[in-house]
């Protein structure tokens, strides 16, 4: 019998990754490509980058295995029932017919698989629920703290992506007390605050000179002043969201991964020190735990929507 | 064939009920009963009182009908494993174990039934899905804004109860930028911010002389100005907590009931003015409606928990 792959798609705001990937969350050496997006880039050029990626997954299928099927994960808001994306950072697509399209490329291959797109928070969750952090738990938010700050949610056992898709939007929920930066429409939202930009943006209202999350982390590291206070305030903006939605969905834990989740452990210490504050048992049970996934993570989320189907709705 | 019939048991922080319902959702004449309880009760008064009215109901059984089960709604937070609860207003009651006294009454009238017990915003909501605003609606928040400020979840069509029964506690996450009493641990919490009592509390701090929420909502109606900033507020802060809600769970309906919440429908206005500005089509699309149950909807959501017990964990 043929050893089952899922085309995985891991689309973003600054790259467009694919690769194959088995029925163990395995990626299939030699068959991860990637090409750039971003914020300026036209649709033709997109629509290049995709189909290029999507295309060269295909044919780096081995001897000995069959394509089962392709899933998506897309930066939000998406559609699901339509198939469309409408990415915040990639303000050229909007209502953008994404699964449409890596259905044609998929065609044009020859292959008749099923293509399954949703939201990359709701990828990554079902990835850490498959062979990450959250492996056994039924009741899971997974988060990515990084640009933005996204989601995505695995309650009593099953993925709730919600009716259009867009279930798991940590980021743009309210954090009382902390004031972000006003670029979206809300400066209340978790990722006006905490996001690495905002946060980097707020330490140097302060006078910090650095301007990305790489410098700040540094900077912590080295004991700067204003670096510790504005990865104190990012945790705590982190951890009065996980309170919230926690005390709304009675989560068991919450597992963050994403490029500025890495700046210093104490930032997940931060947000545990809120939780442990909670006047509420059930929400001071909430664990808070860094994603075991590698950057391999949000493909294997991808090739989940395939290999775990069982899991959504 | 006997005629199926519930007993249903609404416990909170004023008063207990019980009644017997049938299948369509539909309470037996002249079995509803209530008694007192409150802050100063005892646990023997408390169990005084709830035994009353469980066995009050039972004997009303009628002929040609048979009790089926028996469904419990309480007030949170509660522990829907070990059946006990710690209802915040009932300070004499921290892991008091209500489902097996209730089901020890049970047992001494001679019946073999099951007892289940949720948190009293899960068994509302699911009153409001069966007979109440939405029906047919399989992604739901149903809301109580009183004395506290709870709710309950239906998502995907299925109830989410969480792993301790304390899902839907939205009274307990926060809003950005309004800042309500300390009373119980936040005052960024939604219910500290926007429930009748910390309404009227604000409104006291800017000048009004009355005392409950009934006098606010008279005021109002006579055009007093305090009371239209203090109905704006509040309606504006339920809105922006359904408008996290609502980005986090992808919600298509939000059902309101509880007394303060009829104090004007501008409230519902306010708060969808804050769902109409939001930046995202899919919160947009959330649409927020008057409770359409009596004062009976808590005994038909806790007889919900027997008839339309499909629809739990």
């Amino acid at each position: 019998m043929p050893t089952p792959l899922a085309v995985a798609v891991d689309f973003g705001g600054t790259k467009v990754e694919a690769a194959l990937v088995d029925h163990d969350g395995r990626l299939v050496e030699g068959s991860r490509f990637r090409q750039p997006t971003g914020r300026t880039a036209t649709i033709a050029e997109l629509e290049t980058s995709v189909g290029g990626v999507v295309r060269d997954a295909i044919a780096a299928l081995p001897d000995g295995a069959e394509l089962v099927g392709l899933g998506i994960g897309c930066a939000g808001p998406i559609d699901r029932i339509r198939g469309l994306v409408s990415p915040l950072n990639v303000p050229h697509w909007r209502d953008y017919p994404l699964r449409d399209f890596i259905a044609s490329v998929v065609a044009d291959s020859g292959l008749d698989i099923p293509v399954t797109l949703e939201m990359d928070g709701v990828a990554i969750t079902l990835a850490e629920h498959w062979v990450g952090a959250a492996q056994g738990v039924d009741n899971v938010m997974g988060m990515v703290v990084s640009t933005g700050i996204g989601g995505g949610l695995i309650v009593g056992g099953r993925v709730i992506t919600g009716p259009t898709g867009n279930a798991g939007h940590i980021g743009h929920i309210e954090v009382g007390d902390i004031v972000g930066e006003n670029t979206f429409g809300n400066p209340s939202a978790l990722e006006a605050i905490a996001s690495g930009p905002h946060t980097v943006a707020w330490a140097r209202h302060q006078g910090f000179t650095g301007t990305t999350g790489e410098e700040l982390a540094a900077a912590y590291a080295a004991d700067d002043e204003i670096a510790r206070r504005a990865i104190a305030r990012t945790g705590e903006a982190v951890g009065r969201a996980i309170a919230s939605a926690t005390a709304l969905l009675d989560l068991e834990l919450v597992a963050i991964g994403g490029g500025f989740s890495h700046a210093t452990p104490d930032l997940f210490d931060r947000m545990r020190e809120v939780i442990a504050d909670h006047y509420f048992p059930y929400v001071r049970k909430v664990r808070i735990v860094p994603s075991a996934l590698s950057s391999e993570g949000p493909l294997i989320g991808a090739a989940a929507l395939i290999h775990r189907a069982h899991l959504l709705p």
